[in-house]
């Protein structure tokens, strides 16, 4: 396939100045104030499906964040791709760990540093550069429809709605994905499974107001302490999660399943010195690429309450206050987890404290067939890029809306995601490799093409 | 005593002038940016000491913030009182709940809003006031010294060293002490004992970076799960702290002085009412009353880590952290209690995450005898502008540097607060009632009276 290679060697440099561009708007979704730069940013990829060769593309508002819809027609009868990403990216704190700025996007030790470099506008990005590869060099071989939206980073409140109301303009053979990783750099991989989410707030309310800690210390229930009780209560010795109720939807993996998946390449020693622990952690009875790929997990995002500056201040504060997340594995609803999440904190929570629990979002797990025409012809073009045939994997990472998809549209998804585990996506100093950036562009024409033939 | 109500009368605005002078003075202790504020408040003392009519006041320097020291020698044979405040403020966060600005002092519904309002410079500055009262009036029985400090909040780090480096100076009878609360407006108390207190700050480290909590959460130790575990386990089902040897050292108070405690006025259905909780909660086998007064207590002050902004963020973080302080009673000492904490604090820990702990400050606790001529003055003192003989109890809070005292100078101090529950100290919306402000101005002067025939 030269003609791929040869226009990704001539337009390399633009590919990436266009990425930059889109890396510089601070698209944080969960922060209202940046509400006018989802605008911009929706923009953005509106111009540039255009200026690929798209015949149409428009922003849609939503109730939320807009979605850009754009498509390329070539013979109603050929097979159709719809391309998803998003254009939001999460917050950057702590901003102080950062070693550039997170909107700033450079290239230093041959991979790109901004927040959103791999997720998701660099994996988005390298669709929109195929695209425009395939329509230059006259090789597109179907129909193309592009869908970006800007909430994904909170659960995707309003796609749903969005897609309810405009089914037929979606319709497709297969929703296209770059938004995970592969399992190494020369791992190949194509992820079949997904967690799923469901992200509460809980809020423990002692006295109604911040109390000295000497004069009612030890007499009124401290927030924080009774908090992190019960937070405490929610793992038992073996880390299983107490919540009643909690596993009782968890589709059991076969023996032989758990099998194959151990067979993938893992060492945990690597594991445990790239991320400066001396044990891992987690479920009695699984292994830590089960316990990821196979498990349902309860961790606390994030946790504040009482006096957090500098020095000390003896305050028995009023209230606490934790942001708790459930990775959910398929079968499990997610609606259904929060309730009984809700129900067992306030079961749970003494006399002397008030809980709140509120819902912040979710999503539901998904598995993906690796016998369908799509999943063989990402298989076959992986092959061709990497030379080595692609291990099927499930990830611990969850995309809630891919099961929406599914359910609302009735078309099933296809992952193939470039990124790699040190991209720190998520965290300070998000980066993605030039050397991925590239490839996956080389690699989605050969999707195309091979889905093309084997989806006639 | 007319000439002493005539003449807080005539000057009663004056005075509330220039305590909000003192007031405006944002000297926090504990935040390195406000340490010229903290050398202007200790100017502000200085002059108010010498306008009042000192023979001299000077601000001397220490390691930390200066201490104000002046003096009015009438007579080196007339007993002498050595008066003690602090002229430091606790931080103003949750800011967003004050109704007025801190440092902008105003009067509404007949109190004073602001911090430092009650602590200490409220309470302190009475003393200020009552002195150039006496002097003015001709009628200081006694000779004056004032020892007023600006590191009370922070655990007076330097003065220990200072006290050392003063003791000819300090020379006194009595220490005379402002800076406790009332059983209630109309409820006159002497403190007579005091909590000692150790405060450690804790950092748990899991991963060495933010992890994302899908791709690794269930497989790598949380250290905010971890953290609450760890606190969790540091109060048993009754309540009971369960740091080996933390009790050792406690002075168990006998059933006649527990009889005695129990007379004090107590309701603890207004107690919960103004507090806004269904249940009291602490170490069983023990009253409200006694879970403050004589009991040791843990509580965390503050705790924090992973995301705490605005909606979702779905990380695994790499650090946690909590502020944790122990108030200690009489025979424990502060040190060791930091010292047995680490000890355990670091033996609880899972190999999973490495965890550090931090001594921030501490002091010790304090018991003072009720047959002495100093108790015997001020509560003859206060019966008199009561109307009332007040009660002797034991306060939940700590002024650590009141042991030191006694360790360095040899001398007994006497605790006379006007502060009331209600005052909010520390907290937003601190206040202090005018009322109790010039009741304290009035009262100062009798216990001089008192205790210049009592010593004798």
């Amino acid at each position: 396939m030269d003609h791929i290679k040869k226009y990704v060697e001539e337009n390399k440099d633009r590919f990436l100045d266009e990425l930059f561009g889109l890396l510089r708007i601070p698209s944080i979704s969960s922060i209202a104030d940046h509400k006018p730069d989802m605008q911009k940013c929706a923009e953005y990829w509106r111009d540039q499906i255009l200026s690929a060769g798209a015949d149409k593309a428009e922003v849609f508002p939503t109730d939320g964040h807009p979605v850009v819809y754009g498509e390329k027609i070539i013979d109603p009868k050929a097979p159709t791709v719809l391309v998803y990403a998003h254009y939001d990216v999460m917050p950057v704190d702590p901003i102080e760990l950062w070693n550039t700025k997170p909107f700033e996007p450079v290239v230093k030790d041959g991979k790109i540093w901004a927040r959103g470099a791999d997720d998701d506008k660099g994996q988005g990005f390298m669709h929109a550069k195929a695209f425009e590869l395939m329509l230059k060099t006259n090789t597109l071989p179907c129909n193309v429809k592009f869908m970006i939206e800007g909430e994904e980073e909170v659960g995707s409140p309003n796609l749903g709605k969005w897609l309810e109301q405009n089914k037929e303009m979606l319709k497709s053979d297969v929703i296209l994905v770059s938004d995970t990783s592969l399992l190494g750099k020369d791992e190949p991989s194509i992820t079949t499974g997904l967690r799923g989410l469901s992200y509460v707030e809980v809020e423990v309310t002692g006295p109604n107001k911040d109390l000295h800690s000497g004069l009612f210390g030890g007499a009124v229930a401290n927030p924080i302490n009774i908090l992190n009780k019960l937070i405490a209560s929610l793992h038992d010795e073996n880390n299983h999660i107490t919540i009643p109720g909690f596993y009782d939807d968890v589709m059991e993996v076969s023996a032989e399943e758990r099998g194959e998946m151990g067979k993938a390449p893992f060492s945990e020693d690597n594991y445990k010195k790239a991320l400066d622990i001396d044990e891992v952690w987690g479920e009695k009875g699984f292994t830590t690429l089960e316990r990821v790929g196979i498990r349902p997990t309860l961790d606390v995002n994030g946790i504040w309450g009482g006096y957090i500056g500098e020095g000390a201040k003896t305050v028995l504060p009023s209230k606490a206050y934790a942001k708790i997340s459930m990775r959910l594995v398929p079968n499990q609803d997610h609606n259904k987890i929060a309730e009984l999440f809700k129900k067992h904190f306030e079961a749970i929570a003494p006399p002397y404290v008030k809980v709140k629990v509120s819902y912040l979002h979710g999503g539901q797990g998904y598995v993906s067939p690796t016998d369908s025409p799509a999943y063989k012809a990402a298989s076959k073009a992986m092959e061709d890029t990497f030379g080595k045939k692609p291990i099927p994997y499930r990830s611990g990472g969850s995309i809630p809306i891919i099961s929406t998809f599914e359910e609302i549209l009735g078309t099933k998804s296809i992952l193939i995601g470039f990124g790699l585990e040190s991209d720190a996506i998520h965290s300070p100093n998000e980066n993605y490799p030039l050397e991925q950036f590239y490839k996956g562009i080389e690699t989605i024409p050969l999707f195309y093409k091979y889905f093309s033939e084997m989806a006639k």
